[in-house]
């Protein structure tokens, strides 16, 4: 009997990982990347408002972070009109997306997503051994009608939405979504992944009511908010669903300078307004790029653009892999048709311009 | 059928948390704590250059953090003289103990704990399905001997132990754990909680050999390094392990500040050495501040102290209410005989201050 005893499903979990990283690229590679725009990262960063707070909390960081995330929780649910019951704070939506497939999902229990949607969330359902059912995009939309179709087939317990979608930036309206409610099956809970949604054009945002119980939405601090190195997300969902965290989070897995720095950058509107208008400007300088190459940028209602290099995946995945080899980190969809793209993350002008010089080249290599 | 549909185990784990966070007491008593002495944080707070590292990286916080903590697990490797496949880097113990328990624990699986150790332990083993059975404390230390003997009758697949014992602060020498090890029943790993070994004697920490497949150490920046706000700890285990954890863990999940925070720190050995040595001097004051009160302080081996109160666990509890409406912030063992004392974090000669003009009115109200 070999030390330790894994359990059976860890055994029969594949030892791959969602993501590589950036940096474990730039090692390989042996230099730093020229621009990050693979990881959908804020490159405007957040608000000075919010550096200032996690700088000035640095000082207390000798002390353990408010488990309840109190103040922040207050802030968020007063600007949602939610009751603080319905938001939980949690380490990003990575963090909040394992722990709700754990609360609902167990051996063979039956969960929907779209096919080459957010891996790491399949990665979570693998982990608590869920069986994942996939419904193909429609017209690179995720394809709400039938992914509530593929879980009154399969009775799914949980269906991933993401709105906007990653990685084709593509959306519904709010009110579609809402609209969608009342044909979910019984017992189905919606997964509303709302990570990009300030991005979107007005509208996008579903408007649920907070004590719904047939739907729960995540947003981060991750993306608009410019604050992915500190590791902070939230929910929205009805009072028992969010009680429920309880009985499983890392109740003091929040850093105090994430909970502090959250707070700065939801109150400062202003410079979330900038981001929105820069990240505006970058998605239609990303278009052009790639206009002048000849390629087609899908629209988009998040901080990326998928870049539509108009052959299939393998040559895609050469002209990312020349644009990597040229400093450029970006990344793709992992499944046809939506792999004939490339996906780039909006950035300053000194990163497009990086990108713009570098396209020419990744396409000419890519052609052969 | 309700919605949403939680797992059987879930619907079977009960609604209470380990702990109450002292801002959620602060804002029941609507006053903050005058002496913050009942988490075992470490008031003296982290090293200059952690806060320095921390304030800087604060303008890089719009990147993911490096998901393999690559220079940090680097560092920590060399310096403990393992591969660095043998360490892992994670949010916290508490963080780190969840995965594990995920790892090895399903339902009904055995698993051996000292009667009144970390709850935040016995919380992940229930979490996910496990026999958790509980070993007495024998006189006032965890009984290596009895943990490894219910082991075997249990057939347990994992033993917790920490070394220094919280709440207690008694602890083993590092030659008598791996002594121990050879006893182990096979299948069955020793977790070995080493949260407090900076603070405890030389030759407590115990020398295993980092390709040893029989135990798992935990180690944290939370405690002698200061930095509990921003979760961050590691395992040291065999590299096989260690690899298993990559099934599971949220690879994005680490703090960037906490990163290059935790970094900062560990390089700081004299700051190290002088918190080490203000840990002692408040041991020592503790100590006095007992006896002047005709308490007796137990020995310790980390950065509290466990005061025994001399009666029974009713009397430390009305002592421990008396501290709290006084603005003292503390805790005490939740199990008996273990729960005769209150447990008393190290502090500042103001903290100690605070503590020294509460206790005699505490203890003069508790015997009403």
């Amino acid at each position: 009997m070999d030390t330790p005893r894994y359990t059976d499903l860890v055994q029969s979990l594949p030892a791959n990982v969602p993501f590589v990283g950036p940096e474990e690229q730039e090692r390989a590679r042996g230099a730093p990347f020229a621009a990050r725009l693979g990881a959908n990262e804020n490159i405007f960063g957040p608000s000075p408002s919010a550096i200032a707070a996690m700088r000035a909390e640095a000082d207390n960081v000798w002390k353990y972070g408010d488990p309840s995330s109190h103040d922040l929780r207050i802030a968020l649910a007063k600007a949602m009109n939610v009751a603080a019951e319905s938001i939980l704070v949690g380490e990003g939506i990575d963090g909040l997306l394992g722990n709700l497939v754990r609360l609902l999902i167990g051996p063979g229990d039956a969960v929907v997503t779209s096919d080459g949607a957010y891996p790491t969330f399949n990665y979570h359902v693998a982990g608590f051994g869920g069986a994942l059912h996939k419904v193909p995009y429609r017209e690179d939309h995720e394809d709400l009608g039938a992914l509530i179709a593929r879980a009154q087939d399969v009775d799914a317990k949980l269906i991933y939405l993401a709105n906007p979608d990653n990685p084709m930036g593509s959306w519904h309206s709010g009110a579609d979504i809402v609209a969608a409610l009342d044909h979910l099956p019984e017992g189905c809970l919606l997964l509303l992944d709302e990570a990009y949604v300030e991005f979107a054009p007005e509208g996008t945002a579903a408007p649920v009511a907070g004590d719904d119980p047939r739907v729960i939405r995540m947003r981060t601090f991750s993306k608009a908010y410019g604050m992915a190195g500190a590791r902070i997300g939230y929910a929205i969902g009805a009072p028992d669903l969010i009680r429920n965290f309880d009985k499983i989070r890392n109740h003091f897995g929040m850093s105090r300078m994430a909970q502090v720095g959250a707070l700065a950058a939801f109150r400062d509107v202003e410079w979330l307004a900038d981001i929105q208008a820069k990240v505006a400007v970058a998605r239609n300088t990303i278009a052009r790029i790639a206009a002048e190459n000849g390629l087609a940028a899908l629209p988009s209602a998040t901080n990326f653009v998928a870049v539509d290099c108009g052959r299939d995946g393998d040559f895609a995945r050469a002209v990312l892999a020349a644009l990597v080899a040229r400093g450029v980190f970006v990344r793709m969809p992992f499944v046809a048709p939506q792999d004939r793209c490339i996906r780039i993350s909006c950035g300053r002008p000194e990163d497009m311009e990086v990108l713009a010089r570098a396209l020419p080249e990744a396409l000419a290599e890519a052609r052969g």
